[in-house]
């Protein structure tokens, strides 16, 4: 047991609190913030509601919503059980992109129900950041939610896509190969291991179809491998979203186990469990491999071992390792951009400009320094203006 | 147009900000806040979800919840519209009660829907503020949800039912008539008025049965009456909730307008709209009238003619008169108590401890000091102690 993160919570009873934003409430500003004077800016709204991102907290907070379906490496713990994460995402949010968050962990983990509650909730704030809800039904449940004229993100797959892909540019460049030749083994299909597919092949999907985006970089060929195997055209047991990814993934049409189609790969991306790579797969890859070992709190392989396997560049998920493949690289910025432009919604584009960005804070990629860290000055800052450029 | 409140609202984007609660994130707090640590403190809820108070801000936070379908006195507005008294609402609840809040303003009008919002969003807070939602829906949306393991509480009902008993404790001492000689009666019959009713007739309401609680001081009788006349039994036009009061109020079963009924009455209480009492049904009501007219902005009627017509206790809900109801008297200290005991639910015989406990915090009533103001010492820890004394 961590009792020092332990400690830490109860101390403060959680981590996150709302305050005044203009101080200690003085006589006179009680009638300004609450009735009679809070009339008007009522009357103001609903003559034009465009003003209630100017005059309130709806223009500058985000809500981080889940059902406690999959949360970090835990799985299904339900709501209750999830809200320190939440919690923690929100106080992220903050610290990291000066964007206001409120946590709301949620008792159903039907997809429709979820549906109608962030439908439902949706007036409240500025965006929504989905957090740690298990697949297939993020898939449905983010696709269901793109019009409602807030932007809704499933950090768990596109904050997850965003980072990989910037490390994965910087990677490349390490080892000397084109970022367009490169042949990736991605192992795991749920909600990280597709988009992080998507993310690479520079793909929109949307339920059955996946569509080609203009103008982004790609690489070469992704395999994605689940439980049963490698997704390939026409396999059975593939949810309408694996089989989607695989009617636009793997060209050969590879069969079989990750033994089998990670023979020569160029880069292998664990977003599965303890154990799921082994030091033979590493062997048998291309030359130079990278491996990209991200579950939490304990990656795929070992990264000494893969390094003793020959992998040139290795990224974890820890903290205490070089490499971290860390969401609050991406998301911090992605929802500073919403509230900067009022973003209706968060394009594929924007998420490959992300990405990008992100890549750039590194100038001089090595093997152990491929992706900054969460404290680079003004992240989010670089992040939102690429965001906003890609609009 | 009142520019100051809209100013101030545009000057700080709203009223309400989340803010770290163990100030700026150092390098060593970020594994300890998020993963991996965080892992500890989700683990530990989940084999023990009481935790979740000690650990997360669930064991110090309310949701203030509206529709916008009867926000102040300006009507069905909407949720946008409404949020600024929901951000004004929890931004009270921390600076006189000490309580961290958040509002949620939801796009339904529904209230089988407002109810299973409500019991998705329950495990993340400690308590439910219900505001500004309009009746008869706001008794079937409470009612509901009276089981859900934290407390719902409906502020325009019981709030002003409080803060009303509270005044007409004190009223009654001024003019020198016992509270339980009082004949009253009421201006309106919608959430406030129903509420105030039972409060005064010391009566506990579900659906269609009201019963009389113990050992609560209660008033002679009262008579509401909203736009067609006195609620009476086996009056028709009466939605089940107006029935089950009239069957239990109104013993002479008087019939007929305000004119009528207010004749010989001791106490007029306005919670309707302006221009609701005339002068002339002053002049006839018993000897030394208390009225309250609590119509926001505007009061039933100018309370400089109220007293020419010879009321001697005279309250109004605004800041700029003596004697203002107002609901922040009461709902921050009854929220402490919720958060200080842990409370699953707020009995009726909560809110009565609560009242006689604000109007105890006046020792020597005069005619124009029959209620503390919001900034009265300690306020909501006397309420809050009131409120547990009675668990």
């Amino acid at each position: 047991m961590n009792s020092q993160a332990l400690d830490l919570h109860k101390k403060y009873t959680g981590k996150l609190e709302t305050v005044a934003r203009m101080g200690k409430l003085r006589k006179t500003l009680l009638p300004l913030v609450y009735t009679p004077g809070v009339a008007d800016v009522c009357r103001a709204i609903s003559d034009k509601p465009d003003l209630a991102y100017t005059h309130t907290l709806k223009g500058r907070t985000v809500a981080v919503i889940s059902d406690g379906s999959a949360v970090l490496g835990l799985g299904n713990i339900g709501p209750l059980a999830g809200l320190p994460v939440m919690e923690g995402k929100s106080l992220l949010l903050k610290e990291f992109g000066g964007v206001d968050s409120f946590p709301l962990v949620i008792n159903t983990q039907i997809p429709e129900e979820i549906i109608t509650f962030v439908r439902q909730v949706a007036p409240t704030f500025a965006g929504i950041n989905l957090e740690d809800i298990k697949a297939p039904g993020c898939f449905q449940v983010e696709e269901a939610l793109q019009d409602i004229g807030i932007p809704v993100f499933h950090d768990d797959q596109h904050g997850t896509a965003i980072v990989v892909k910037a490390a994965l540019l910087n990677a490349a460049k390490v080892v000397g190969k084109p970022f367009s030749s490169l042949n990736v083994v991605i192992v795991g299909a749920g909600a990280a291991g597709l988009s992080v597919a998507r993310m690479l092949l520079g793909l929109e999907c949307l339920g059955k179809t996946c569509t080609l985006l203009p103008k982004v970089d790609r690489v070469n060929d992704v395999i994605c491998v689940d439980r049963i195997g490698a997704l390939v055209a026409g396999r059975e047991k593939q949810n309408v979203y694996k089989q989607s990814l695989a009617d636009s993934s793997n060209k050969r049409m590879l069969a079989g186990s990750l033994e089998v189609v990670a023979k020569n790969a160029d880069v292998i991306i664990g977003v599965s469990g303890p154990g799921a790579i082994k030091l033979e797969i590493i062997k048998k890859m291309a030359d130079k491999p990278i491996v990209f070992a991200l579950a939490n709190p304990i990656p795929e392989i070992d990264p000494e071992l893969a390094k003793k396997a020959g992998a040139v560049v290795i990224a974890t998920g820890r903290s205490n390792m070089p490499n971290q493949i860390n969401n609050v690289l991406a998301f911090p910025g992605i929802f500073r951009a919403v509230i900067q432009g009022r973003l209706p919604r968060i394009t594929q584009q924007m998420k490959q400009a992300a990405a990008h960005a992100l890549a750039g804070c590194v100038t001089e990629p090595t093997a152990e320094n491929i992706i900054p860290t969460p404290f680079h000055p003004g992240l989010a800052d670089i992040m939102a203006k690429a965001v906003l450029k890609a609009k």
